[in-house]
């Protein structure tokens, strides 16, 4: 056994999110080791400030764990057993199969609570890695039927300490929930985008729909094969139901084509309705998600600006609009190389848009709309 | 008939779309005259400078029809034989029915070049209009066999003074092209937002995956049944692909379950490459899709910047961005009201974030990555 705890944190895996995690909680003070299978990782994240190297014996209050998932298990009860860590935790994007083998291999499940930082980047690696990844993102809790109050105390703590927000579930809710707010996602953008390859006109026709339609399907496979694989469970049954809503549409549609065999009214009015049926379910599916971190699309007034398009332009809109005393939320720039003017949209808290507008007008800036 | 042309061009229909177009070409200096059923946006769209309203007798040298689809032919065909127009086209979604309906008809079909600009925004009447929708956007031309050389050309130069690049293709290639680039993405768009409904903690574990796989599931559904129904020949088959490649991947998931029936080795690694490949066919389709207006992913650098999140520092930032001489093209701002810091993105032109990164650095600004 080794001695008294000397470091706060423990991060065994130095990739995108353990370094990221380190530098998140050195600039809170936290004293954190590092350690990764990679030397080359463990030297790069210290280096850039997400603590110091593991020695290998030091004890910590925490022992995160941000190694590949088949991994995590067989890992933290090595360290347990040596009596590194006070509480564990470990950072799978699917919490269940973790759980189970942590709890088949018998060691002290009240020490540990499994979490999932839902953050990333399409980067990998420490030199990837940002202390502000988390800031705002949610960090799910799974505690097991075992763990102890401290040990989620402390896990929560760590969480918060990164500036994310924790979300205590069970790692079956938490599973489910994955599967149907990013696992499905990715599976549908993937199939959509598959089906562009080989086509006409994609390149010339495509608007700012399919843009970000499919922007997850630039994603890594072989990392997205390995979690749709661990959580097949809950992704299997939500990727059936789609393809059977998707036939129905299809089934629809069949009946709505104008060359096909007359069909009674009734069946034409069925058909029009399911497909309303389930583009509305869509507008109400789609309220539910937040646009940006914690807020709605309506929790936001736009003013929109058109602007020459030459260098300087958007910095001298946004030092306009710092006098105005209305923080920017968001910016969308508009333009085309070559093209004389763009322009750019503002994003500003619901009700401070009207006060925007007149002042970037009354500075003699060309506010095309707003509201 | 009327006398000689008095207007470059009449456009028919004066919501977001004839009214962007008015305005656009009254910024070229266009003569361009309105009418819409509804007067109030005849009146609404001539106030804001797209043109002024039609007397009922003045011809143009181009009749455009912003019309709904249904009603394109029948109104073509009344001002066609008034003489109204010398060549005409309208911007419908979709194009055989309409260049069907309009052959069916039987004027003289040789001034006729349908049009579909393939731009627009969530909101809809002539308020919502501007005069910078078009630019950069692609804007279909569709000839039918019967179409006039000085037709399409006139046509032609009318898409290129909105600023609009020209793509000239069969209303049948249209028809295919927009089914797979806009109502595919459309119908999967809102069937996975549509399966969010009733489900926990979407709200709260939600990113930004989801966010822009369901931008557009809160689309009109009313306006969208009936783009879809105009092109069910084009649409019914690709969504039934698209269900039959997910039925495929939910096959592939339930093999991969690891509660499941021991499997053979061989059955579990067709599975993973069922996966695989549908993923990294993703991969291959998402790299056709242009990321902004004729720009790919790759032909951008990103300089990420901390930030602290008060107002100012946005346009601080771009300031000094502007001394770099390198035009910023987009910006992405992260960032939660309450938290002290935030993070900046912007992306410039490739081979040019190097530069952007060492003036900002010099300033003092907190640069967290580039490349």
């Amino acid at each position: 056994m080794a001695g008294t705890p000397v470091s706060d944190v423990l991060v065994v895996g130095a990739g995108l999110i353990g370094a990221s995690i380190g530098l998140a909680l050195s600039d809170q003070s936290r004293s954190v080791t590092l350690t990764d299978a990679q030397p080359g990782h463990t030297a790069q994240a210290a280096e850039r400030g997400a603590g110091r190297a593991w020695d290998g014996e030091e004890r910590a209050a925490v022992v995160l764990l941000a190694t590949p998932p088949a991994r995590i298990a067989a890992e933290l009860h090595g360290l347990q057993r040596r009596g590194i860590g006070a509480v564990y935790t470990h950072v799978s994007s699917v919490q269940v199969g973790v759980q189970r083998a942590v709890d088949a291999l018998g060691g002290d499940t009240s020490a540990v609570c499994g979490g999932h930082p839902l953050a990333g980047t399409e980067r990998s690696g420490p030199l990837a890695a940002s202390g502000e990844l988390f800031i705002g993102r949610p960090w799910a809790l799974c505690p097991s039927a075992g763990t102890s109050e401290g040990a989620l105390r402390d896990v929560r703590e760590l969480a918060l300490a990164t500036g994310a927000t924790p979300v205590v579930l069970t790692a079956e809710a938490h599973d489910r929930a994955v599967a149907l707010v990013s696992h499905l996602p990715q599976v549908a953008a993937s199939a959509v985008a598959a089906m562009l390859t080989g086509a006409g006109y994609v390149d010339r026709l495509a608007g700012p729909g399919l843009v970000d339609t499919t922007r997850i399907a630039a994603s890594d496979p072989a990392l997205w094969v390995e979690v749709l694989a661990l959580n097949a469970a809950q992704v299997a049954p939500l990727v059936r139901d789609l393809a059977t809503d998707l036939l129905g549409v299809a089934q629809a549609l069949d009946a709505l084509i104008s060359d096909s065999p007359p069909r009674p009214e009734r069946a034409l009015q069925q058909a029009s309705s399911t497909l309303l049926s389930l583009l509305q379910r869509g507008n109400d599916g789609r309220a539910l998600v937040p646009v940006k971190r914690g807020a709605h699309q309506q929790d936001f007034d736009r003013v929109v600006v058109s602007v020459p398009d030459t260098p300087g332009q958007l910095a001298g809109l946004l030092a306009a609009a710092s006098t105005s005393g209305v923080n920017v939320e968001d910016v969308r720039v508009e333009h085309v190389p070559g093209r004389p003017t763009g322009s750019i949209e503002l994003l500003v808290a619901t009700g401070t848009g009207d006060r925007l507008a007149r002042v970037l007008d009354g500075q003699g800036w060309q506010v095309q709309r707003h509201g």
